[in-house]
C-alpha cells in the first residue's frame, strides 16, 4: 500500500479524552473513532489489526475441532425467556421493538441461540462431540463505557459453543478450548494466564478466565509467578488427551479477584513468587453441564434413550484485544505491535521523495517484498524524513526500510528494526532478503 | 474438511414455507436457519459460500482503489437528523433507544456516517479522491419479509463511498465502481446487466441497478439482448480512464420498470433483441454530488478557499448474492456453485467405507488435493452411494471424485463434473492431477 493512496488520519495531539494509554495511541493512530459512547468505527489501520487477529482466532479454532458459523446480532426475546434469562440480564441488554412490537434484542452472547440451532438439527450421540463458532458483533449497554475498544458497547466477540453427551466428554470438549487458547494467545504475542473465575451471568461451575497482567487492568488478580512465562502447548498435541496440560496450568495458584482465596495464595505460593497484580481479561471459558440444554430441551438420542447434552461456551474478545495487546506492547513513541499481527510487516521510507536514485530504489524495494508476500506500506509522501520516522513509529510497523540518497550512493539502505530500536546498515539487496524473510 | 467431522445438516423434505428455489435449497442445504422472520443464522456450508464472495468483493474493490475499513452497525438519531433523513425514512428504519433513552438506530445504509467521518478527518483537496469501503451487517425492517436471504431484514451489503472535488472528478469514481461492479459480477459466474435505475431514499440523479435475470426477479426490466452477454472488462484497465467502458454498457437500452420508458425501447431496439424479463438487483450505485456533503458540511481547503465534496455511494447485497446465484443456477437435483464460490471445490466420495484399498485411496487423495490448496469435501461416511451421490448433488459441489473398490482394482476412479453432469474413468493419478488444477 503506498501511503498517499491509503487512508490514514493520524493526530497531531493525544485526544484529551482517552484515560489509557491504548485508547489514546488507537485513536492518534487513526485505527479508530467515535461515533457514539462505547460505539467505534475501525479505520482502515485498525480494521487491518482486526482482520489478523480474527484470521488468527479462526486458525486455532478449526485447529481445535470447531466448526465457523454466523449468527445474526439480533434475537427474539422469547428464545431468552426459554432460559430465564431475559428478565435476569438487567440493563446492559439492549432491548429493541420491531414495526410490528415483537421483542427483540441485539445480541450480548448466544447461549440461547446456539441451543436453539441444536435442537433443530442434530439428533443423535453420533453427532457428538460437537463445537460451534462464530466471530460476531455483540452488544452491551454498559452504564458508563470507557477505555475505548476496551469497555465498548458494540464488541466483536468469538464465541464458541461444545456439545457432549456427558460431563466427562465436556471436560475434554472444555481441555480443548483450552489448550486453543493458550495457542492464540502466545500467537498474539500475549502471555495469557488461565486463572480460576467466576462464572457470572453465564453460569455454570467451572470456568477459568484468561489474564494479561497490565497496570491498567479492571480488576486485581493473583498468581504464580512461573504461570507467567509458561510456553503454549503448540499444535503438534493429541487433541483427545490434553488433561495434562490443563493440569500443568491449574496446578499452581492463579484466580480472579472474585474467586480470590488469600489465604491459599499465601500458603501455597512462595513469597518470592506470588504476583498480585492487576489483569485484563481477552478470554473466559465455561463448563456449565445442562444449564441451557434442559429448560431448551436440547436432547440426542443415545443408546438407552434420550440424553440432555452437557455445553459449554467460550469466549475471546477479538476488539478488546487490540488494546489488550497495545497495553502490554508500546514505548513513549508508540505502538510496538508483534508481527503476527501488525497492520504492515514493512514500512519503506523514502527520505528524498522526488529523487531520481531514491525513488527507483523504493519502487524496486515496494514491489519486490509484495512479491515476497509481505505487508507493505510505502511511505511515498513529501514530508520531511523525521515526520515519517515518528509517524511509522507511532503506527508501530515491525520492520522500516530507510532509503536515502547518500547511504544509496554507496549501495547501502538502513534496517530499524521497531521492538529493539537496532539500525543496520546493510546493502540494499541483503535488506531486501533479510524483509523478504523476516 | 471430513463430513464425519462437520456440521451440515440436510433437510429430507423440502420445507413448506419456501417459495422460491434458491430459498428452498438454502434451507434443505443446511446453509441458513431461520431465528426470526427475515433473520437467519448462516450454518456452516452457507458462511463459507459468503466468505468466498465476500473475498471476491474485497479483492476487486481493493484493485478499484477503494480502501476497507468498518463502520458500526448502530448509529445515533441525530446524525441522520442532520441529513433530514431521520424522519423521511419510514417503518423500514429499526429504530432503538438505549438505557439513557437515546434515540439511536441500526443502520440501513451509511451515507451520514460515512460523511461525518469524512469531515472529521480530511482537510485537503490533495486527500481525493477518496474511496472507502466497508461490509456490514445492515438491518432494514421490511414489512414483510420473504424469499429467505434475498429480501430478508438483517442483511449483509458492501457498501462503498466515494469524495471527489466536483462532479468530472465524481464521474470518474463512478465509472471505476461502475467497472469493478461488471468485474466483480463476472467472477461469480453471473451476467449481470447495468440498468438505469431509480435513485429512490439514497437521493441522486445518476444511478444504475446491477441486475441479473431470473423469473423469480423482483421486478420487470427491459434491455437489449446484447447487453447480456458482453464480457466483462477485467483488470488490465486504465483505471483513470474507464468512460469507454461506461459508455460501451450504456449505449444500449436498459431500464428497470421505474425508469422505462416503452417508446423509446421499441424504438432503439430491434424487435428480436428486445428482452423484456424479471430481474434481480444484485448491485446499485449512485451518483449524489453535494445531497449529504453540502447539509453536513464536509468541506476540504481547495486552493482558491472550501469546496463542498462530491459523492457517490455504491452497494452489493452480498449475503442476498447468495439466493440470486442460485437462482441463476441449479437443477432438479440441487444447486450448481460456480467454481470461484463454491463451498468446496472437490467432494471425495468413498463407495465402500470401511474397505481397506477405498480408504487408504481416499486418504491419499483428501491429502494430495489439500496440499494443492483444493478445498475438499471428504464423503467419509457409511451411508450407501446413492445417498452420498444426492447430497453431494444438492450442495453443488463444482467436482466429485468417486472411488470404489472395483475401479480401484483396475487403477481407476471417476470424475464427475456437477454442472455438466458428464463423468469420466480416469487412472487414480490423472484424477488428482486434474482435479488439483481444477
Amino acid at each position: 500500500m503506498r501511503l498517499s493512496r491509503f487512508f490514514l488520519p493520524l493526530l497531531k495531539e493525544n485526544p484529551a479524552e482517552a484515560q489509557i494509554v491504548s485508547h489514546r495511541l488507537m485513536l492518534r493512530t487513526g485505527m479508530i473513532r467515535q461515533e457514539a459512547a462505547g460505539i467505534y468505527a475501525w479505520l482502515p489501520l485498525g480494521f487491518k489489526v482486526l482482520k489478523k487477529i480474527e484470521k488468527i482466532v479462526e486458525e486455532e479454532m478449526a485447529r481445535a475441532g470447531s466448526i465457523q458459523l454466523l449468527m445474526p446480532t439480533l434475537q427474539l426475546a422469547d428464545l431468552w425467556r426459554e432460559s430465564g434469562r431475559y428478565e435476569d440480564y438487567g440493563q446492559e441488554m439492549l432491548r429493541i421493538k420491531d414495526r410490528h412490537e415483537r421483542e427483540m434484542l441485539y445480541g450480548p452472547t448466544n447461549e440461547e441461540m446456539i441451543t436453539e440451532i441444536f435442537r433443530g438439527t442434530v439428533r443423535s450421540y453420533k453427532d457428538l462431540p460437537l463445537n460451534l463458532f462464530h466471530i460476531q458483533w455483540k452488544f452491551r449497554d454498559e452504564q458508563r463505557p470507557r477505555f475505548g475498544v476496551m469497555r465498548g458497547r458494540e464488541f466483536l466477540m468469538k464465541d464458541a459453543y461444545s456439545f457432549d453427551v456427558d460431563e466427562a466428554a465436556a471436560r475434554k470438549s472444555y481441555n480443548r478450548m483450552f489448550t486453543a487458547y493458550l495457542n492464540i494467545f502466545s500467537r498474539l504475542g500475549l502471555k495469557a494466564v488461565p486463572m480460576r473465575a467466576d462464572t457470572g451471568p453465564i453460569g455454570g461451575d467451572l470456568s477459568h478466565e484468561f489474564i494479561i497482567l497490565a497496570d491498567t487492568g479492571e480488576s486485581a488478580v493473583f498468581c504464580h509467578e512461573d504461570l507467567i512465562n509458561m510456553p503454549a502447548p503448540g499444535n503438534d498435541v493429541d487433541w483427545d488427551n490434553l488433561e495434562h496440560i490443563f493440569e500443568g496450568r491449574t496446578a499452581l495458584y492463579a484466580a480472579t479477584e472474585e474467586m480470590h482465596d488469600d489465604a491459599r495464595f499465601k500458603a501455597e505460593v512462595p513469597e518470592d513468587k506470588q504476583v498480585s497484580a492487576r489483569g485484563i481479561e481477552v478470554g473466559h471459558i465455561f463448563y456449565f453441564g445442562e444449564k441451557y440444554s434442559k429448560p431448551m430441551k436440547a436432547v440426542v438420542n443415545g443408546p438407552d434413550g434420550e440424553i440432555t447434552v452437557h455445553m459449554g461456551s467460550y469466549g475471546v474478545g477479538v476488539s478488546r484485544l487490540l488494546g489488550a495487546i497495545i497495553e502490554a506492547s508500546h514505548d513513549e513513541a508508540g505502538i510496538i505491535w508483534p508481527e503476527s499481527v501488525a497492520p504492515f510487516d514493512v514500512a519503506i521510507i523514502n527520505l528524498r521523495q522526488g529523487d531520481e536514485a531514491c525513488d527507483a530504489a523504493c519502487e524496486k524495494a515496494y514491489k519486490a517484498l509484495q512479491s515476497a508476500g509481505r505487508d507493505v506500506l510505502y511511505h511515498d509522501t513529501d514530508e520531511r524524513a523525521g515526520a515519517k520516522f515518528a509517524a511509522m513509529d507511532l503506527i508501530g510497523v515491525p520492520w522500516q526500510l530507510i532509503i536515502g540518497p547518500k547511504g544509496l550512493a554507496d549501495g547501502q539502505v538502513e534496517l530499524k528494526n521497531r521492538a529493539t530500536g537496532e539500525r543496520l546498515t546493510v546493502p540494499f539487496e541483503d535488506g531486501l532478503a533479510q524483509l523478504s524473510k523476516a
